[in-house]
C-alpha cells in the first residue's frame, strides 16, 4: 500500500466503524473530516453487510452468554440483529436481569443469517420442553445461514433436532449430554461442524461473537472490533477449564450438575420418543 | 482434610453454590443429599455475605461493560445486587439491547459494598454532564466500600469528583483524558488504588468482577464461580490490546476516538470550573 492508498483505507476504515454503536460519536468526525466522502467510497463493500440475526431471549437463560455474542453481533455494520422471545414482554435472566425483546418467535425474520440461543440453568430445561420455542428453532434454523448457541444454549438446539449428527459443544459439564440429541460431543471453546457453531460455557460468548464477525467481514475487521472492545482478558485466576482448576473446585462445580444433566437428558430423549410417536 | 473433612467441604460447598443464580437447579440436589444439612453447617461463615451492590444503568452504555460485572456479582451468594437508574423506564444500550432498572437513584440503597459504573460512547458524554446522576455517584461514592467502574464508567467517575489523586484505568484510547479528572492515568486491565477498581475496555468487566468477587469472598469461591463461567478465554484472533494489534488496526481504532476524547475532557474541565465558582 502506498502511503496515499494507506491513508484512504484508515479514513474509509475509521467512517466504516463509526456506524458501530459502540462509538455513534465519532461519525461527527468522520463527516466532518475532509476527505470522507473519497474515504466512504473506498470502504470494502465487504465491510457492510445486511444480515439478519436472531438471538433467542427466554427467561431464566444467563445473560452474559447472550450480551457476549450480542456485543460482537451487533458491530456488523449493516446487521439487523434482533432480540426474539415469545411474547414482547420483559425476560428475566437467571441472575435477575431483565432485558426487552424486539420481536417475536411469530413475527421474527423468517430467512435469518444467525440463530443464536443462549444457555441457563432451569429456564433451559424448561426452553427444551416448550413446543413453541422448538418449532420456531427447527423452522429458522432449517434455512439460516448460521445455527449457533453458547453453554448449554446447544441442548435446546438438539431438543430442536438440529444437531444430530454435528460436532457440538456445551458448558464443559453438561457436554455428555448432547449425544442424546444425537450429537457427537467435541471438547473446545468454539466448535464449528459446517454450519453448527457451537460455543463452550457462558464467556465462551465473546470468542464465538468474534469468530462470526471474522467469518462474517474479514480478519482486520474483526480485529478492529476486538481492539474497540479491548479483548485482551486477563483472568485473575487460572480456574477456567476442568483441566486448570484444582481437583477440589472441579468436585466442587461438577456437584453441582447431575441433577441438571439427569432432567436435559430426560427431556432430550422425551422429545425423540415424541418424534418416533408421530 | 480428612476424607471425611473433604466429603463434607465438598457437600458444603455444592450446597452453597447451589444458592447462586447460575444453576438453580442443582438445590434440589442438594437439598435431597443426605448430609446436605450438616454441610450447609460447614459452610465457611464468610462465603455468604450480605452486600449491597450498585450498578448504574444510563441510556447508551455498552451493555456488555455492565453484563460482565454483574455476572460475577450475582454470583455473591447472600448479596442483593441493584441496577439503578434515573427513573424505572428501561434504559437502552448503544447497541439496542434494552434493560430495565431494579431501583432509581432516589430509591438505591444509601450505603454500598460495591458502586459500579459502566462505560459507553455518547451515552457517557451524557452522564458526564448529568447533575443527578453525578451527585447520586459523588454521594454514595463517597462512602462505598468500593467504587469501581469499566471502559470509559471512570470517566463518570471522574465527573463525579470520586478519583481526584488515584491511580485508574479506562479504555486504553481514552485513559489520557482521566488526568483532566485529577486522576493518575495507570496502564492495566485491573487498576485498583486503594478502594477504586477500575478496569480497561468493555471485556475488562469480567476480570474486574472476578477479582471483586475473590476479594469478597476467597480465591477457592472466586475459582469456582470462573469454572462455572468457563472464563478460560481463547480470542480467536490477537488484536485486543494496542500493544498486539497491527499498525493498521491501531491506527484505524485510535481515529475514531479524538472528537470522543475532546468532548469528554470539556465535559471534565467545565465540571471542575463548575465546581471552583460554586
Amino acid at each position: 500500500m502506498t502511503p496515499t492508498q494507506r491513508r484512504h483505507f484508515l479514513r474509509a476504515a475509521a467512517a466504516a466503524m463509526t456506524a458501530s454503536p459502540w462509538l455513534g460519536q465519532a461519525a461527527d468526525s468522520a463527516t466532518t473530516a475532509p476527505a470522507t466522502n473519497e474515504g466512504m467510497q473506498n470502504l470494502p463493500a465487504h465491510w457492510t453487510g445486511k444480515e439478519q440475526i436472531g438471538m433467542l431471549l427466554y427467561p431464566g437463560m444467563t445473560a452474559l452468554d447472550f450480551v457476549g455474542p450480542q456485543h460482537m453481533f451487533s458491530s456488523l455494520m449493516g446487521a439487523q440483529v434482533h432480540h426474539i422471545a415469545k411474547t414482547m414482554a420483559p425476560v428475566t435472566s437467571d441472575a435477575n436481569l431483565t432485558l426487552l425483546p424486539t420481536t417475536t418467535l411469530t413475527r421474527a425474520p423468517r430467512d435469518l443469517d444467525i440463530l443464536f440461543v443462549p444457555g441457563g440453568g432451569d429456564g433451559t430445561l424448561a426452553a427444551m420442553q416448550d413446543a413453541a420455542v422448538l418449532a420456531f428453532l427447527a423452522d429458522r434454523g432449517g434455512r439460516a445461514k448460521w445455527v449457533t448457541s453458547v453453554c448449554t444454549g446447544s441442548l435446546i438446539l438438539g431438543a430442536a433436532g438440529l444437531l444430530k449428527g454435528y460436532r457440538a459443544t456445551s458448558h464443559w459439564a453438561t457436554r455428555g449430554v448432547l449425544s442424546d440429541a444425537g450429537a457427537i460431543e467435541s471438547e473446545g471453546r468454539v466448535v464449528r461442524d459446517r454450519n453448527r457453531i457451537t460455543g463452550a460455557g457462558v464467556s465462551a460468548g465473546l470468542d464465538l461473537g468474534l469468530t462470526l464477525v471474522g467469518l462474517l467481514r474479514d480478519q482486520s475487521y474483526a480485529e478492529t472490533v476486538q481492539l474497540l472492545a479491548e479483548y485482551a482478558p486477563e483472568p485473575p485466576y487460572n480456574a477456567g477449564s476442568p483441566h486448570t482448576a484444582s481437583p477440589a473446585v472441579r468436585a466442587m462445580t461438577e456437584a453441582m450438575f447431575p441433577q441438571f444433566n439427569r432432567k436435559a437428558r430426560a427431556a432430550l430423549i422425551a422429545r425423540k420418543e415424541g418424534r418416533r410417536r408421530s
